[in-house]
């Protein structure tokens, strides 16, 4: 188990969001590190993801974590226990991250070495959409069981992402939930939104995803 | 179906949002109305269980509902079409409900007759936490998909919840949800916290949470 580090923030600090965010994005392009800001409703299974996603990459793509949460470090402790750097923000009550907030969470991860950090950012479907964290995709994880209707209710999440990975398939039997409307609904809000139908619990869909973050990481190396 | 009224909100008054609230409270304490406010994450069932509540509260206590999302009217819909009164108010992006807001839902729902209000906050196990409503009592739902660990991860939202309802357990057979480690979770943060066990789509449990209610309701009527 590595240890990791967690940071208090206390403050908000709004002031010139955008300014900073286009500068970690520049700033991680020439270091050809690609961040990744991975947003959901509580329990949606982000932390799965990156776990699956570590062991998927293992041996070809060093990944680093971005944890926050409003007050515990469980899942820094998880990703810190098979070895992956981690850094836990504790942002205290707020309820998203911003460009600062990653910037300190950045300066305290060790960078050499790494081509991909994520960042968890806090349970959320509203307020993570409008703050531009720097990250050089958005992605959302959507699970089964929170249902197909969620694009109708939390539009601007839906449409600030490029990914949405549908999280819990395993859950489809049990429930009412309508693929087909989802991805229409999703489509209709984000035309170029890319979609993988995943289930972290038997492993379903993930070859695929990781098939194509590793093809998106090598096409960003080479500056595409 | 009934129609509803459909309210924009476009402005965030915090102001004075604890005076208001308390007057709320007050006011509606006269009328001999009782006011829940509802929360939880995206996808929960909240306006699953406001449809078995209506149900199950049908022919002895008068329910009225005030629904609120960041952009739709589905669930007020679903509501209006059994014949129940309803509002609806589109928050326009914010993340929480304020009592200023829930102020402006009260003037628009026909009072006269009406035993009990709910209202169905923003999705989110963050935000709804800071603001007071007005309400005679916080309850939140918990569906066990979201997992066990949520009271580690929200602590404030269970410590301001007056109940807790722990939806979706035609689910536990699928996971690893420890019920056990949850309650403990949840009585460590708030000792005082009532706890259902329930499924809006089998049925299960909603007999002790509508029975709990009607006397809840019958104890309010009398002062108590």
């Amino acid at each position: 188990m590595t240890a990791f580090r967690l940071i208090e923030i206390k403050e908000d600090i709004r002031a010139d969001n955008s300014r900073l965010a286009a500068a970690i994005r520049e700033q991680l392009r020439g270091k050809k590190i690609m961040l990744i800001n991975l947003m959901s409703s509580p329990g949606s299974g982000k932390t799965s993801l990156i776990m699956r996603t570590l062991e998927g990459l293992k041996g070809s793509i060093n990944l680093g974590v971005i944890e926050a949460d409003i007050d515990s470090a469980v899942d820094a402790e998880k990703i810190a226990a098979v070895g992956a750097p981690v850094v836990q923000l504790r942002t205290g009550g707020f309820c998203h991250l911003d460009a600062a907030m990653v910037n300190r969470g950045l300066d305290a991860l060790p960078e050499t070495g790494l081509d991909l950090i994520i960042i968890e950012n806090i349970g959320n479907l509203v307020c993570p959409a409008e703050f531009d964290t720097g990250a050089h995709k958005n992605a959302m994880i959507l699970s089964v069981p929170e249902g197909d209707d969620k694009p109708l209710k939390y539009p601007l999440m839906f449409t600030v992402c490029d990914l949405l990975l549908v999280n819990k398939i395993d859950y489809l039997s049990l429930g009412d939930f309508d693929m087909n409307s989802l991805r229409e609904r999703v489509l209709n809000l984000n035309p170029r939104m890319t979609i993988f139908e995943i289930s972290c619990k038997t492993g379903a869909g993930l070859e695929a995803w990781i098939n194509w973050l590793k093809k998106e990481i090598a096409a960003f190396r080479k500056g595409r």
